[in-house]
């Protein structure tokens, strides 16, 4: 009937099951941006290149762009042409597939597809037990992964937590990229501290995928790299760790993370204007160490609260800047990641529940392709919760329910059913196509609450909350998936300095005796 | 530079006083039909209309229609020919304004203008001592609508509560109108019982506003009126009482309130469909009374949880569906009103906060004009919180900033100011720019938590929930405006049984000597 809904005819009947929602859900109905300020943006961006340029170029950086015929100004800078970033833009792959280690783990991070996953970076934790903020370790890491496994609207494991119990950062970024990958079959996605780390994680992901050529057919691993320190310089460390990434065929994440009137402009079109433009200058460079490099588009037009200056990433202005951002991705129809579900409050209450849907639902419903941070953080991504790994899953499944949107063919319009009804029945309950529906466009909850007053009265007024504690108690007490095959993991062990031990990746009752007060 | 940003300029410039977010902040960016699939629907509602029509029809609508050639048919139905339909839609008014009683408070119902606010009807409140669902009063009535007369991001005040303890339907539409014109000077939204009540009302609604000319100038009360029993039958009464607002000009709402697989077809497209039709056909039976009447079409597709049959209001479904709703009233450019922000969860919690932030944050995205039950309701609309007016309040704030979007000029796109701070402070923070647009661009929340987990932790975990509550309180105990004039109230005192008590309308402290105890 229309371009939409063939799209998503096809869409569904490429999936054997018809679920109701699905990882690649097709967004892009929401354009906080018409076309004559995408226009804009994206010429200011390149006039910001050009003129204002990049600065602190390291080595890594300088070399490569001298190829193609960049060189440091007398200032310290270097100026993009806007020939050359056109260019880049139009070389750069469309076709980007991350995988997990599990079947049907593909995500297609092209067109409108939406894709909600973890991520955070965060050095704390809520305390199970006392609802406190403690520093979180390698062990936490562990157990989100494993958490994100059993969730099914979370579609990808992007570290969340930072171990913050490891001896040196060598160890760190090898003890992530494995607690992570033995957590959960999902794709992962790492952050390497130093250039000379990325090797030793591309090692273990090719491992775990089954050889190299494995991985580079589904890269089960793709590092997120912050190439940038705000406003437009390059971070030296980190550019060499995209050009590592790039060399070794790992895909990685283009992130810029500003925050507006402290690292960028306050006025919003501004703070878009220099994520972009600082997001297409990582594009540039990555395409020089390799042109065929597998990157993802990932502009972050942060939030400060300017009273403080510290980041909010809850509010109304991070939700519009965001989906702003995420248009212009889509407009250079790029991989496209952001950043979205950063809520401000310190825990799974009511603020976060709207600071969350907000953020998350526009950037899903303006098309982004890989949103991190859309479940499991609170405190400005300063501390993850294994309840909000719970109950943002349910709310991803109501938002990705959204997205999907509403078909219109010949037979959803339901001429023929009303006129049916009316002079039948009276009502449409029990009819074939309500019945029939019933399973395929309605999703249920599994834990969020429909019970009327009376019901939940009786039940002890119970809610989200605690359903979601308890499902977060029993995932964490019995989900030990083994991903990583037993002869892979001893090789694993072998070849790196390991740290979670393999009695954490058991169930408590099947530790050997003495370890179960180790978990 | 665009269409859009020219239109917000002078949005923006009609305004003294430049806050960060207003009333009437424009939407409309969030299209979830294309444009085939909305004229698919709109040829759709039309075949319904003629070739299903209206049933059981009673002597008000068949006399009015009679005059447009229009018959009831041996089967007992009413078939609307498309012609009559699609005059209706060209002849309806695009000039609705709804006004309060205090100055600043007009509601322009065109375009994409948004504006939110509380409604429900609900039969209970939540307790606030117990927090257990009890049956609402004419009291907690005035107390809601003093509560919303002292939000800001809350912009009119629909009757969110039913008066159980009134003796009869007269006496409850009667002081129905009084409770809420006394508690706010906000635009208030009432319903009528009986045809015969709504003449009564309209002049509760002079006397308030100054008299006839004066309301008509400034209508201060309008009606929501439900003037269906789906599927496509009219309810006597409610049809009734359309024909009467709209001879006594008094603004009223066409509202469907269709629940999808039980009064209307499962699938979501054929739930807009029917709620379109059906809001339609009321169109036209309102303009046969009065070609002129000031009429609101509020077509509203609600969700049905059809493993049990009650109706479910925060679920994805039904976020979509209502936007795809809005986005037709759009498309006809009627004024158009909604329902987004029917909680199924019975206090607000984490659910509650984001079922609420997506269904008003998309409709308010798709441009409703009149978005009710957006603060207040919990329990798919069957209870209200006077808690949870406060946070949603913040809550609404946060929608409507992410709605006023971002604006694009070559000022705001901020390349010399980008340039200037690279080369000058290597930051944003303090620059004049930035200081300018802390308190015109950015909303600083009043009560919800942006602390930092040291912060939060040494505050005793205060969260936005407690401060609500406190601050509900502090309302509720001092909030007593005065709107209705002295001698104003004496006649309407003297004119209809009003059974709220002069003493409820007073702070508790200045209440005569033996009433505390009634408060």
């Amino acid at each position: 009937m229309s371009r939409k809904s063939s799209r998503r005819t096809t869409q569904r009947a490429s999936r054997s099951s018809a679920p109701v929602v699905w990882p690649g859900v097709q967004g892009g109905q929401f354009l906080p941006l018409d076309p004559g300020q995408i226009d804009a943006i994206h010429r200011a961006a390149l006039v910001v290149l050009e003129r204002t340029g990049m600065g602190e170029i390291p080595p890594v950086v300088e070399q490569a762009l001298a190829e193609k015929g960049l060189r440091v100004g007398s200032d310290g800078r270097m100026s993009f042409p806007p020939a050359l970033v056109e260019d880049a833009i139009a070389q750069a792959r469309r076709d980007v597939v991350l995988w997990g280690q599990g079947a049907d783990t593909a995500l297609e991070l092209r067109g409108n597809r939406v894709y909600v996953g973890s991520g955070g970076a965060a050095p704390n934790v809520i305390d199970r037990s006392t609802g406190a903020y403690r520093p979180s370790t390698l062990r936490d890491l562990y157990d989100a992964a494993r958490m994100v496994d059993a969730l099914e609207h979370i579609h990808f494991f992007c570290r969340s937590l930072v171990a913050t119990d490891l001896p040196d950062p060598r160890s760190l970024d090898i003890n992530t990229a494995f607690a992570c990958l033995a957590g959960t079959g999902k794709h992962v996605t790492v952050q390497a501290s130093h250039p000379d780390h990325v090797a030793a994680i591309a090692d273990l992901a090719h491992s775990v995928a089954g050889g190299r050529d494995a991985f580079a057919e589904r890269p089960i691993l793709s590092l997120n790299i912050n190439h940038v320190v705000p406003p437009l310089r390059f971070d030296a460390d980190s550019a060499g760790v995209m050009a590592e990434a790039a060399r070794l065929e790992l895909p990685f994440h283009i992130n810029s993370f500003d925050q507006a009137g402290a690292s960028s402009p306050a006025a919003l079109a501004g703070a878009v204007v220099q994520a972009v433009a600082e997001t297409l200058a990582g594009l540039v460079f990555a395409q020089a160490i390799n042109p065929t490099c597998k990157a993802v588009f990932g502009p972050r037009p942060m939030i400060t609260d300017l009273r403080s200056g510290a980041m909010t990433g809850g509010c109304g202005e991070q939700a519009i800047a965001m989906a702003a951002a995420v248009q212009m991705g889509r407009f250079y129809d790029l991989p496209t990641s952001c950043i979205a579900g950063a809520a401000d409050s310190k825990s799974p209450d009511v603020q976060s529940g709207y600071e969350k849907a907000l953020t998350v639902g526009l950037a899903a419903h303006a098309g982004c392709n890989f949103i991190t941070q859309a479940g499991g953080m609170q405190a400005g991504l300063m501390g993850a919760s294994f309840d909000s790994y719970v109950i943002d899953n349910e709310m991803l499944g109501v938002i990705l329910r959204s997205v999907r949107g509403i078909e219109v063919t010949e037979e959803t319009l339901s001429v023929g059913i009303i006129d049916e009804a009316v002079r039948g029945e009276g009502h449409f309950l029990g009819a074939a196509d309500t019945l029939g529906r019933m399973t395929t466009e309605y999703l249920y909850p599994a834990l969020a609450d429909r019970d009327s007053p009376e019901e939940w009265e009786a039940s002890g007024r119970a809610n989200l909350s605690q359903r979601a504690h308890q499902f977060a108690d029993r995932i964490l007490a019995e989900h030990f998936p083994r991903h990583i095959a037993a002869q892979t993991e001893a090789n694993l062990r072998a070849t790196f300095d390991i740290q979670l031990a393999p009695e954490a990746m058991l169930p408590l009752g099947s530790r050997p005796a003495g370890q179960e007060q180790k978990a």
